[in-house]
């Protein structure tokens, strides 16, 4: 039995973040109802990438809510309306992504719905926060790690701005808000009380940033210093980096320098003898280690480097990991079959329960597929 | 009342992944208590960020643990082992991120803990999973990242594999754990089962990844394709990315090429009508939009291509953001007061409820501040 069976989700939202917080919530037992605009149903089916599109919705929108149902409904239709409160008063949470104030506008927003259903968790993503000058800003998630200040952690010193290669607010977020609708449905399990929950695109960037900001407010203004290369972390000393050895890239993530020299052969880093120079000197100790690692294959040095007990790894990209015995002893494939008989390939959720893995087989639902059924079973 | 009241949880933990589950559920309101070794405590207290520590403990560690109390035993002494194991008894959750084996050893493992109690959540976070070629490698951000074939996704088709700049694999796998307690309490104040939920860095890193790798999956073994030039998402079209101007930087997200090239005046744009171009011309479209936005300010572009509806916006460091009103309106910044009486500043929850934003007051406990407390509280 999986632990959210029981628990009905009604989710009124769009792309990727509010989406991604259905998916845990369906992977981890609930039944999660999407309520789509009618014909064209939400945004997220025509994000387009790499022009994959299967089953007229797109590859990223059959991943993201495998294992979900379609309810269609116009929300600025009174008779609809009147169904999806109905629904409403069933659900133990509904969530949604979208700008402050349109469900003030459609009569959907929390303290409305709370009248009509006080124990339910109400759950939202915005891009900034529902005040403020960026309030009424699209909430997108490029948008909302340009803003963070993310994009001068990575990436080397002379480097542009460079933001993590994928939707890291839309993810992050999305977990920030399974988060906040579990522990609001435990205390409302208990006492009877429903909960209004909110997180931000830039709130979770902001999170993600802890470490970094707190250094910044405590250590007189700290500015994050992206090493000269092979940056991997703006707050940390050498060797914490990517170097490049003869025949491709390692990471040394934790090492004495000391250590660190004796594994190299080289006599060169004795001088950086004081812990605080690992920082100060963080450059000049990389430069060093490259010189040397660029000598001879990866392979070579990382059972040097191993011998020493010096945490480092060798680079794979993702057709090397996919391919990988450590990846496959994972078991993280899953294929899912969409509602016209087609298969797709997909990851399965992160978390394991008294050591079962959890799969799913359904693919996303087609716009409505589901609505005839749920009137049916609610009495709409 | 915050919705985690009421609820124990054993913080077996060391440095940054179980303890930034630890950290959510007291944020949320559950009661903390770490286990620590007497005299050290766990190695994150010497965690060097920026050689910056405060009462004997890395920065790093207050924000990480702030708001928990610590109470340290031996676990190879057997007096100190019974008194957990009492404490254990009294606990909703436990959570350790110990190698596989280790609490074997300690006769901690879930298949001793839930004859003692039965209800217990049993939480852990590995490296890489259990079994396999990586299971007794050193759990570490770094090397999950380079493992994960993320490095690849981040900066421009020529730079090196590029991690992204933080703890990511450690943050990331400790909202799932999270997520895992969570899910197991909702069902064991049900039932009153208890339930073992794993989550491993390694699987948190391909999680991050299911776009992509569903991509490659699905798609006769697509390669994600870093842009030549300000990358910002290897499986989207032009324009999404970040572009220079003449005095910073700006990224624009989501936009038809057509209104693109209205907004930035220039005819070049026209030959990429069919929308299936984006991303085959994508760094030929990119390299355009450069070349027309170098030659004015960001604020004069901005304007420009927010008249035309898209979705751009300035990049911000790290001090432009703290300094900016839509940061501080957030009111992200809160104080707290260690031991020794001194006060750091750190952020805040991300999550709020009922329009209330969460604050703590309290840093981090020094190594077995509560250990007498908590012995006469519970009768060790």
């Amino acid at each position: 039995m999986l632990p959210l069976e029981g628990i009905l989700v009604l989710e009124f939202c769009q792309y990727m973040a509010g989406p991604s917080a259905g998916l845990k919530l369906t992977d981890l037992g609930a039944r999660v109802i999407k309520i789509e605009r009618p014909k064209f149903g939400e945004e997220g089916r025509q994000i387009n990438i790499k022009n994959l599109f299967i089953d007229d919705s797109s590859l990223l929108f059959h991943a993201l809510n495998r294992n979900k149902e379609s309810y269609t409904a116009n929300l600025k239709d009174e008779e609809d309306l009147i169904n999806v409160k109905k629904l409403i008063q069933k659900a133990n949470v509904m969530t949604h992504n979208f700008r402050p104030g349109v469900m003030e506008t459609l009569g959907l927003d929390y303290k409305t719905i709370k009248v009509l259903n006080p124990k339910i968790i109400y759950a939202t993503i915005t891009g900034y926060g529902t005040i403020g000058p960026w309030a009424k800003k699209p909430g997108q998630d490029l948008l909302a790690q340009s803003i963070s200040g993310v994009t001068y952690l990575t990436g080397d010193k002379e480097d542009p701005p460079t933001p993590m290669g994928l939707a890291v607010a839309d993810i992050f977020s999305g977990t920030h808000l399974t988060q906040g609708i579990l522990a609001g449905l435990i205390r409302s399990t208990q006492t009877g009380k429903g909960a209004l929950i909110e997180v931000s695109l830039l709130e979770s960037m902001i999170d993600l940033q802890f470490e970094g900001i707190t250094t910044y407010l405590n250590g007189d203004k700290y500015k994050p210093t992206r090493a000269r290369n092979g940056n991997a972390h703006a707050f940390l000393s050498a060797p914490y980096g990517v170097y490049k050895t003869n025949d491709g890239f390692l990471v040394i993530a934790l090492a004495s320098i000391k250590d660190l020299g004796e594994a190299l052969g080289s006599k060169a880093f004795t001088k950086y003898k004081n812990q605080k120079t690992w920082f100060e000197k963080k450059d000049d100790i990389m430069e060093l280690i490259n010189n040397c690692l660029i000598k001879e294959n990866s392979s070579y040095w990382i059972e040097k480097l191993e011998a020493k007990g010096i945490v480092c790894e060798e680079v794979f990209n993702l057709e090397q990991l996919i391919h990988h015995e450590g990846y496959q002893i994972l078991n993280f494939d899953q294929v899912l079959t969409l509602t016209n008989g087609e298969k797709i390939h997909t990851t399965r959720c992160p978390i394991r329960i008294n050591e079962n893995k959890i799969f799913s087989t359904e693919g996303a639902p087609r716009v409505g597929e589901h609505t005839d059924q749920i009137a049916k079973e609610f009495n709409l």
